[in-house]
Formats: C-alpha cells, sequence, structure tokens
C-alpha cells in the first residue's frame, strides 16, 4: 500500500465529510456513530471537525462483536425498550442542531443465525424512543450524513481472494473512488455532482407521472403509484432552514416517495441485500394494494420475512430510485454487501419510512397529513436493488400517456 | 510471547473481574467503561458476564486521543457542564444496582501541556451532575471495581527499552501477577488475600488511635488526626446490602479517612505521581489544620496545584493507607505510572474524598454528619505515594501513648 497516498486520501475524505457532507457550521456540535473498528477515522473525523471550527464533537463507539453478545444472550424483553440515557443522547443531540454523522464499517455475516424479533424489537423501540432525533432527521431539522468506513471482517467479505491488509486497502480504495476523494478537490467534485442531478430530476418532476411500471426478464412486473405533487429528488438533501448536505456519500440515485397505497405486481431483487447482519439473496416481493403480501428467498428467508413485521406499515413502499446500469459503483465491478454502497449501483425499492420532503410542503405537514397525501410512516427503511441491464420503466401520466424512463436499464430521456 | 498462556491468563482475569471483583448476581445489569485500546478485553469481559447471568451489559467506550482533542479544541465552559445524557447514564446505572467495572489503561502522557482548569472544571461538573452516582458509590449501594488493562502507550511508558508489542506482553503479565491471575484459582487466591488482611486490620482498630506521626529522612515530619470511631478498612469493600466486592484489583492496603480538619507538617512524595494525563515528580505538601497550604513540585507544578483547586475540601485529607515498603508490587520492581497499582507499592495518603465506611455507622449518615465526624467530601480523590524504606509511622492514642505502626518501612507490630 501506498501510505502517504492513503494517508492524504483519508485525510481529504474525512475534510470532505465534515464539509461536504455535514456542512459544518462554526459553533456547532457533531454527533458521530461510528464503530470501535474505526477508532482511528473517528480521531480524524473530530480532529477536521474541530480544525472546521465545532463546538463540540460527541463521539459514540459501537462494538459489532459487543452487539452479537447482547443479540445472542439477553431476552427478548431487553430489545423491547430503550435506555432513557440512549434515548435522550439521540434526542438531545437533534434538539440542540446538531450534525449528525454516522459511519458504517458492519460486517455483513456480524449477525447471522440472531433471532430477527430480537432486531425488530430493537428498531420499533428505538423509533418510538428516539422520535424527536427521527422526526428532526425526516423533517429537514437537522442535518445528517452517512458514509462508510473499511473495517477487516468487511473488507474479507467483499476481497475474500486476498489478504485481510490488502482486502481493507482495496475497500478504502472502493471507498475513495466511490466518493470522488480521488478527485483533485473532492468538495468541489460533489458541488459538481450535485448539479449533474439537475437536468433529469426537473425532467422527472415536470412529467408528474401518476405510476411507474416496471418490466424485466426475471420476471419483475410491477406498477407502482406515486403520489400527487410528489417530487423527486436526488444529488444531495437540504435542511428547512437552507443548509445543504449530503444524507448519504456515495449517492448516484434520482429518488421519491410513492404512493403508499398503490403498489400491485411482483418483483425481483438483482443483488444481494445485507439486513440487520444476516444476507438474503435471490429474493421476490409480490405487493398487493401497496403492501407486500408475499415474499420468498433463496437465502434468509427469515431475516427478509421479519422486515415486514416491524410495523403495519413496514410492507408498504417508501422509497423509489432511479440509477442507470452503468453507474460508477457497478462499472467498478465490486458488490459491496453494503446498502450505502450497493443502492448506488442499482434501481431500488425501499419499504418502510417515505421521506417527507419528496412531497411539496412535506416537511412542514403533520404525520396523518402525510399519511394520508401517500406518504408512508416507519420505523424502518430498508432498500432493495432490482436493476438489470434489461430493466424497462415506463412513466403514466394522469391521462394515461406512457412516456419510457428506463429503457434496457439505462436512462430513456 | 506463549499465546496460549496469555489466552489463558486473560480469560481467567476476566473471569476474576466479573465473579470477585464485581460478584456480579444473576440478571443483574453491567457497566463497563473502557477505553477503544481495550476492545478485545471489553468483549471477553461482557462475554464473561453474560456466562455468569448478566441481564445486560452497557460497554461505554472513551478514547484519550479524542478527549485530547476536546481538550486542546474545546472553551473552558464546555467543561462546566456535563451533558443531561451522560448524567443520566451513570445515575441510572447506579440507581438500577448496576455493577460499575472501570478498566484502566491509561497512557501516563496523554494529557501533558493541557490547561488544567478544564479536568478541574470537568470533575466538578461531573460530580454535581452526577451525584446520584457518585453518592452510590460512596455510601456502599453499589457494587465497584477498578482494574487495569495493557494498551501500547501505557506499556511504552513502563518498558521503554523493548519493542511496544514486547512491552504490552510484560505489561498483561505484570498485572497478572499484580492480580493474582497465575495463581491455579485466583478466586480462591483472592479469598485467602481478603483474608490475609484481618489480622493486622483488627489490631489497628483496636487502638483507636487519635492520630499518627510520619518521619523519614527525606523530611516528611506530619501528624495526621484521625476520626473517633473510625474503621480500617482493606482486603476488599462490602456494599450495605452485604455484597462483597473489590473496588481495586490489586490491593495491598490497610486504609482509613483521617479527620479533614488535623495534618500539621511536611510529606514529601516517593513515588512520581500520573494525574490528569499528566506526570508530577519530587514533589512535596505542607499542612497547616489539615489544609494543603503550600505545594512544590520539580516536575508538573500546575498538574500538582490543579488538585487542590477542584473545590474547597481538595486540599483536605480523604485517605491514609499502610502498605509495607516491601510489599509485592514494589518488590516486582515495576512502575506502573498508574496509582490502581503504584498505591499498593508504597504509603500513601490521598486528599479529596473520605470514605463514609471508615467511620462507624458512616453509611448511613448525612453529608453534614459526616463532615462533622472529619470525614471529608470533595468532587475529587488524589492518592499520592510517601513510603519509604526508612518510614516510621507512630500510633498516638487519646490518652497521649506512642505505639510504633511503622519501624523502617514495614509493620511494627
Amino acid at each position: 500500500m501506498d501510505t502517504t497516498a492513503f494517508t492524504n486520501n483519508l485525510q481529504k475524505y474525512a475534510q470532505l465529510i465534515i464539509k461536504s457532507g455535514c456542512n459544518l457550521k462554526a459553533g456547532q456540535e457533531l454527533f458521530i456513530s461510528i464503530s470501535t473498528e474505526c477508532v482511528e477515522f473517528a480521531r480524524l473525523l473530530t480532529a477536521e471537525a474541530y480544525a472546521q471550527g465545532a463546538r463540540h464533537v460527541t463521539v459514540k463507539f459501537h462494538d459489532e462483536k459487543i452487539a452479537r453478545l447482547h443479540y445472542d444472550n439477553c431476552p427478548l424483553e431487553v430489545f423491547e425498550s430503550v435506555p432513557e440515557w440512549a434515548a435522550l443522547l439521540n434526542n438531545s443531540m437533534a434538539r440542540e442542531g446538531a450534525a449528525i454523522l454516522s459511519v458504517v464499517s458492519s460486517d455483513p455475516y456480524a449477525m447471522v443465525g440472531i433471532d430477527q424479533a430480537k432486531p425488530v424489537a430493537s428498531a420499533v423501540a428505538s423509533h418510538a424512543a428516539c422520535k424527536e432525533f427521527y422526526d428532526a432527521l425526516d423533517l429537514g431539522r437537522v442535518v445528517w450524513c452517512i458514509v462508510g468506513a473499511a473495517a477487516p471482517a468487511w473488507a474479507r467479505v467483499v476481497f475474500p481472494a486476498v489478504p485481510v491488509e490488502q482486502a481493507v486497502a482495496q475497500l478504502w480504495d472502493a471507498i475513495f473512488a466511490a466518493t470522488r476523494v480521488t478527485a483533485p478537490d473532492p468538495v468541489l467534485a460533489w458541488e459538481a455532482h450535485r448539479a449533474s442531478f439537475n437536468e433529469r430530476k426537473q425532467w422527472l418532476n415536470e412529467q408528474q407521472f401518476d405510476a411507474l411500471q416496471y418490466r424485466n426478464s426475471r420476471g419483475t412486473h410491477l406498477t407502482i403509484g406515486l403520489n400527487a405533487r410528489g417530487i423527486w429528488q436526488g444529488g444531495g438533501d437540504m435542511t428547512i432552514d437552507g443548509t445543504a448536505f449530503f444524507p448519504n456519500m456515495p449517492t448516484e440515485e434520482l429518488f421519491t416517495t410513492p404512493d403508499r397505497l398503490r403498489a400491485e405486481g411482483v418483483v425481483y431483487s438483482s443483488l444481494p441485500l445485507v439486513h440487520n447482519g444476516a444476507l438474503i439473496e435471490d429474493f421476490s416481493l409480490r405487493f398487493k394494494e401497496g403492501r407486500v403480501v408475499d415474499c420468498q428467498a433463496a437465502v434468509g428467508q427469515d431475516v427478509l420475512e421479519a422486515i415486514f413485521k416491524v410495523d403495519q406499515n413496514a410492507a408498504r413502499l417508501g422509497e423509489v430510485a432511479l440509477i442507470p446500469y452503468t453507474s460508477p459503483i457497478r462499472q467498478s465491478g465490486i458488490l459491496f454487501y453494503s446498502t450505502l454502497f450497493d443502492e448506488n449501483a442499482s434501481c431500488h425499492l425501499a419499504v418502510g419510512q417515505g421521506f417527507p420532503d419528496c412531497l411539496e410542503g412535506g416537511q412542514t405537514k403533520s404525520e396523518d397529513e402525510l399519511l394520508a397525501a401517500g406518504v408512508n410512516k416507519s420505523a424502518t427503511h430498508v432498500d432493495f436493488m432490482i436493476g438489470t441491464p434489461d430493466l424497462q420503466i415506463t412513466g403514466i401520466t394522469a391521462s394515461g400517456e406512457h412516456i419510457p424512463v428506463f429503457k434496457d436499464g439505462e436512462w430513456a430521456f
């Protein structure tokens, strides 16, 4: 490994995350959630945040192996509530306007075999106890940013053929490439990236499609209703007080929140999905009246079923996202086994929580108003990849006109 | 390094800590504070706690390099308050009767050069915000245990002449030896160790000394008043509901809390003191009417002075402890640069918080009653070593009789 280049890239990556991802303001608090496997990177992010004027940085370390010990040893009831202090930590960070930074580095196999009722209970309890926190994220009250960091167990899965040190180095390089860190000025590169979404976003918003129809040779045959006054987003987000940020780095998607009550047909997965530390492969979902009514997976059936049990809206769609089959991340040829990356390699859908900012005026609407307008509300949000080289997507207008959106896995306009 | 022996010792150490140190009960919560440098050991302790029936283990990781970044970058006011969530974490653990386990592994030089006003402010704020937590520890409401774990930066200071991996291995071996982990059955060894204190403890308690007089050739010439109905403790502690535990592992001391208002004379240090991540060497303290009125250090004068500024009682004694000069830890020849270990190599004193259980019925007395009885109350507690091979300690009874306690650094009875 070229250590100087690596150190240089890591530094540029940390700067990019704090400056562009979080758009950290002088005097602001930064809240970092990060694994014990990434201590060095946590220090680098903290130093960078202070260099950019943070008032204080709160770093919350979690450890996957300890989390696994909890799952293996604690009874279900332990996961059915969130300690008050932990809820207060999240909620107070949101209340005080901290930038919320999550660094993901999970071993895709860390939780294989655990009782799925436990992470489900945990998600439900967390969403209830940390409502102020999640609302702040969903309703644009705070900046939030999810990024990746290489760690040995994850790297081993992505690059199984090489020694682990080399796998970690290769995973870092893949992360740097995916996040444009190798550009001479990554911050400028991300500004250009943000702008690159505008033309297609504008076209999609002008169409005001009533539905999207998906077809491919794997058997996908699905129609998804879109909301009146729905908005396509992509290339970054903005808080209600006008701070631009990037919720995900990388991001290659144009996305919206569909009508939670309208989805009919069957859709087939095109990439493995890592969920709650376990793998789901070769799966299909059948929708009826917007709800998943049947699911089949060659691997991970219990993990797949658990997704839809989180709450009554967990089986309804919260997101449709469009990414051409030849996206840079797909072209890298790397399967990351991490939704943060893999969702940018493929058209995808997500069940669970929808995005209020994908509806005109959505961020100031009440929960009931959002539900009535078609924006789903759930304690979960799980993306799954459905893009194939022969995927056809057709937009259907309110007047019944059919307009090609994707042709053979690529933009049709 | 003999990896099998090391793994075996580490496992025995974790078992000993959970079983003897914490005396963890089935269904109990365990609260571990530990450095990110000791992640593997945190996992081992967690696994052992579950194996011994813990209901849940809460692991709070801290990172010294990030703490240093806070000190270097945050203004003083940040340290003058404790985030509500952090106070709630500590207080709720005490309220729920968790066993409180702290693992120390500090780099003795981690905080050299920081503004001492910051850790002082932090200690004061923490003591106020976490009053329920500290009271639970001081008044025997919860089990608490402090142990050591080797980490590279610390090991480098203790064993500077060898490569760092070897230094870490040697430090682990020194910890194992000091904590009797190398005994065939460490749990039994600690029971025997507990019992070994009884005879001398009983003798000391029977004397009901009114004062102790310290003399040596370095210039120490100090008389410390002892409390009426004071109690000498040592070889483990007990909660008010009768759970036996070891607050410190190792422990070689017999100790009591002296009269906060009576100390006269000068005392010279016999070992370096690491405090707030900085070294204090070759220092002396002059007491008048129980209070430090002058202090001089060859190294770390500002750090030394800061100790007494924490609050109005930080310059008064909270502890006197007797350890023969030939204690096992002194005989190991290792200077640990860590009070947890070094205090067991030497007679010492501590300024700051006293021990309510060193007074008859003390754990059920109010703060005012304890103060009136002579037990000091402070947000800090700092031990410093004063034992030399020529130290003479004389007990003075209420009737003025002089009885030798230490002669030439060793027990005189």
